[in-house]
């Protein structure tokens, strides 16, 4: 395996939790718009004001943000690998269809590993990043902190429907 | 289907050929190194120095092209989805594990389909733009060029292997 398959921390942004709930129901919130309204945005920030996801390989990833000033911004990537319930991968280098995108923001690859724990979910969210100075930019811009908040909404999410 | 998807004349370069061999056979000169070495590069421009092919999603596509000068330029990208005999996509937008690319060159995505037609296979090979610009850029720049010389270049390598 070439060392560029690799997380690395200088680069990458890892976050892992333990949800108490069955992995059939966290699936379901990482993948359905009706969920993702709820849980993606930092609700003292903004709110998802539209949500498309095409959840397959090549398929489209899309939310819409509406912020408090009533600006929108459109986030637009492409899903490259569903494994329901185990995995799944999206990035924002590329449009549907596999696209080459263009972007304004930091670009990232997602990935998400669901595990059985007991009678919870092992969940693991990785962002990789092209290179150290785009992840420095995303922790100092607000991206980083509005990840880890849309986490602790996910997983309160997650329990108001057990 | 949402339009983004689909293939675009203004933005997508689309080569089909008629290839007189079976499909396995187009597959393995399509996916080998020591294949891609015989017809991946026009012979009157350079040669593949070195090529790692690791067909799998995720995996790492990688070319080197020594040019008579004695400069060397790596390709690096990404396989992103792999159906032996069926359909391979790559893409010069994602690193080996799907890390956003750092680029040099328009990148493109290409997808390879190969179809059983009688004895042969039907082969269709599409690079997906990010816009009319890059698509543009690559006509002019000998990219398209190169690519119309590879492509008879591979025909010629499978004939001769038949």
């Amino acid at each position: 395996m070439n060392k560029v398959f690799a997380i690395n921390p200088a680069t990458d942004f890892v976050l892992e939790r333990h949800i108490d709930a069955p992995v059939q129901l966290v699936w379901e919130v990482l993948t359905k718009p009706e969920h993702l309204k709820q849980w993606y945005m930092p609700k003292a920030w903004g709110a998802v004001s539209k949500c498309e996801m095409d959840v397959r390989p090549g398929g489209m990833f899309s939310i819409d943000i509406a912020t408090g000033d009533g600006k929108e911004f459109p986030n637009l990537g492409c899903f490259i690998e569903v494994r329901p319930m185990e995995r799944l991968v999206w990035t924002s280098m590329l449009f549907p269809g596999y696209r080459p995108a263009v972007f304004d923001d930091v670009p990232i690859t997602a990935i998400v590993t669901l595990q059985a724990s007991g009678t919870g979910t092992r969940y693991v969210f990785t962002a990789l990043h092209r290179n150290e100075g785009d992840f420095k930019q995303n922790k100092e811009s607000g991206w980083q902190e509005g990840t880890l908040i849309a986490m602790a909404q996910f997983v309160a999410h997650v329990n108001s429907l057990k």
